[in-house]
């Protein structure tokens, strides 16, 4: 893979410059990517700055995410050579940095559950899991050494944790979501790829201008609580081995693990979390259901055919549900400085049929707060698990992450 | 004006059909629109749904919304032209009701302070205040029976004032803001125009699917808390004069009016809603910034070159401080059942300079909470005094401000 943080020390150090750093992502696309299939298009010859802390990265963007310079087609027929006026503000913010925004990555259709046809990086035969595919999978296939996804769900950890690369999916509302398609405004959350944690914790605190967020290596014993998620049916026992792992790992380092049962509360704001995205994205997607039911993907169809019935009184509750979940969830943190669960519930699916299942991540996109996943090494495909950390305190998660990131490597 | 209860009253009796309502609105916008310029571009023939309940209803819809029939130019050369492909959400809801999205309104550029050529069709020599101008004027020359206006300061509440009109903004987020140009996702609302308040009650409720905010008009003997917000710059002597006026008409049919201060983390939050405005606007406002800044209007593009020194960490504290005023805000509707205030500082400024002064406004759409705004009739131009309701409780606040309004014609 490419890292963030190794590309720009070399630039930095003068043994690289920003146009053959972003050449080497257009040479491992050209190479690679006939046979993963995330990248939707690209700008041919992008206009390279060669000023700015990001420049020389090359960066994937979802495709759901508004370029002025390539279409935004949404992974949907419906969107088919879609031309928006203006960038997104995060690809302004990436473009203001000097990062070169080069090629739009496969997305589900309007960020849904229905797979594209990119395959996992790290096993053809796989899905790189959704909705963020193509991201996940150009990062993990070292294409590119940034790539932005959006988690409404499960759609950036989850893919991440199938395609063994890092991933933040911040505080809700870190990163602006403007220019971004809605699925649902109360969920839908910007995130990032990258190699590991301290390249995406680089890329966050210049993306965000918060300094503190950069990777703080210094020593420091945090108390995890390690949580199954068992009101959601169990995972699988690889993916549960790989959790003990990470926390045995991090206990050695000095972190002190307890077990951790969530409060009614979290457990009954988590079944309600389809609710709102559904309620919400029914009317997001109000024009397409309107106008093109018949071009929208099975599953996508099927998801808002069955939200044409909900109501507001449900809504209203699934809101009044969540709002008691996180001032629960407050407590718990004043308990632990973080919170260490499963990324997915196991290894990426077999076959492209499948993105896979939210259930270890829509809990916490409901609630806001950062969420990390750490690649667990290993044999086989690839295993993640996830830090999560109070509302505002993605320096804390990552920090965490990168410290079982380093424990499992020593 | 047009009353939207009264066209579908005639409509439901079979004394109006849908297409004879439309030319109505059609009628009025040929005759009135030349000398108001309310009106940016229109549907000719315009597809008239003969059901839903709203159909024969007009709409004025401001020009940061997105039609998929009509341009959205933002209020700005930058946008000339510019076709969306889809309806945003709340365009969609209005024509799965069976409303007509006639006209698109005037606005300021991006929703901003700059004036539009608009003038307030109660005298042409006033503004109509903005930066949902049109949409107030539009109202209230009886061009169309209801508009759509946003509100990120005060741009729903202060422009119905200076008109005469009726105006809700609801509570954050109640309607969609999917396909709106974003300012600032954490204050953007969306809002109704409409001739009275049962006007926009009624459409409320439909548009939300929430029966229970439909005007009830049975007795009741609300606690009105009566606040001059004199944190900020006081009033004019005649507005000061139309808010005891209403509060007055309120005593003599049953409320209880109470003084209110409100504690100061409220004025505190109040002092920085502009700090989260402008951060935000920065970020949504990115590429318009980077690419075009030069044809940026005067003042937006002096707000947006201002805003570029804004640091995160006073973002923060203007968040942090906005949560602890919603928390005392909380507590101050355990005590009264709505607060009354001035809906602006004064009647509509003389010229069309300046939209007027958004400071009586700014900290209600901060707090998220449905504000309403309720004619004073009298001589000259209008005034209006805004009726203030907990989050999510805007049936209480149109209620209030439906007894206000019965009480002042009394």
């Amino acid at each position: 893979m490419q890292s963030l943080v190794d590309l720009r020390t070399r630039i930095a150090a003068g043994r690289l410059d920003p146009a053959g750093a972003i050449r080497l992502a257009q040479d491992a696309i050209a190479a690679r990517d006939p046979e993963i299939g995330a990248i939707v298009c690209g700008t041919p010859a992008p206009a390279i700055s060669g000023d700015g802390p990001l420049a020389g990265i090359a960066v994937g963007i979802k495709d759901i995410i508004d370029t002025a310079d390539l279409p935004t087609q949404m992974g949907s027929p419906i969107y088919a050579g879609w031309q928006p006026k203006a960038d997104a503000a995060i690809v302004s913010r990436l473009r203001a940095l000097g990062a070169v925004p080069l090629v739009k990555t496969t997305t589900s259709p309007f960020a849904s559950h229905d797979p594209t046809a990119t395959v996992n990086p790290r096993d053809h035969g796989h899905t790189p899991g959704g909705s963020s595919a193509g991201s996940a999978a150009a990062v993990a296939a070292g294409m590119v050494p940034l790539a932005l996804g959006t988690q409404t769900g499960g759609s950036v950890i989850r893919p991440a944790a199938f395609c063994g690369v890092a991933a933040i999916k911040p505080s809700f509302r870190l990163l602006p979501t403007v220019g971004v398609k809605t699925f649902s405004w109360a969920l839908d959350t910007l995130g990032l790829f990258g190699a590991g944690i301290r390249d995406i914790a680089h890329g966050l605190s210049l993306i965000t201008d918060r300094p503190a967020l950069d990777l703080d290596e210094s020593a420091f014993a945090p108390c995890i609580g390690l949580c199954l998620q068992d009101f959601a049916a169990p995972a699988d026992s690889d993916a549960l081995a790989a959790l003990q792992r990470a926390a045995r790992a991090a206990e050695a380092a000095g972190a002190r693990i307890s077990d951790l049962a969530l409060p009614s509360p979290l457990p009954e704001a988590w079944a309600r979390h389809p609710i709102i995205q559904d309620f919400e994205g029914r009317q997001a997607l109000a024009w397409e259901y309107a106008h093109h039911r018949a071009r929208l993907s099975p599953e996508l169809g099927a998801q808002l055919d069955a939200a044409q019935s909900l109501v507001a009184a449900q809504y209203d509750d699934a809101r009044r549900s969540a709002h008691r979940a996180r001032r629960v969830l407050k407590d718990v943190f004043g308990e632990v400085d973080v919170i260490l669960t499963l990324s997915a519930p196991g290894r990426a699916p077999s076959g492209l049929g499948t993105t896979g299942d939210a259930r270890f991540n829509r809990l916490w996109t409901l609630m806001g707060v950062p969420c990390v996943t750490v690649p667990v090494p290993g044999d086989g495909l690839p295993l993640g698990v996830q830090v999560i950390a109070r509302f505002g305190d993605d320096g804390r998660a990552l920090a965490v992450a990168g410290m079982i990131e380093r424990a499992l490597a020593a």
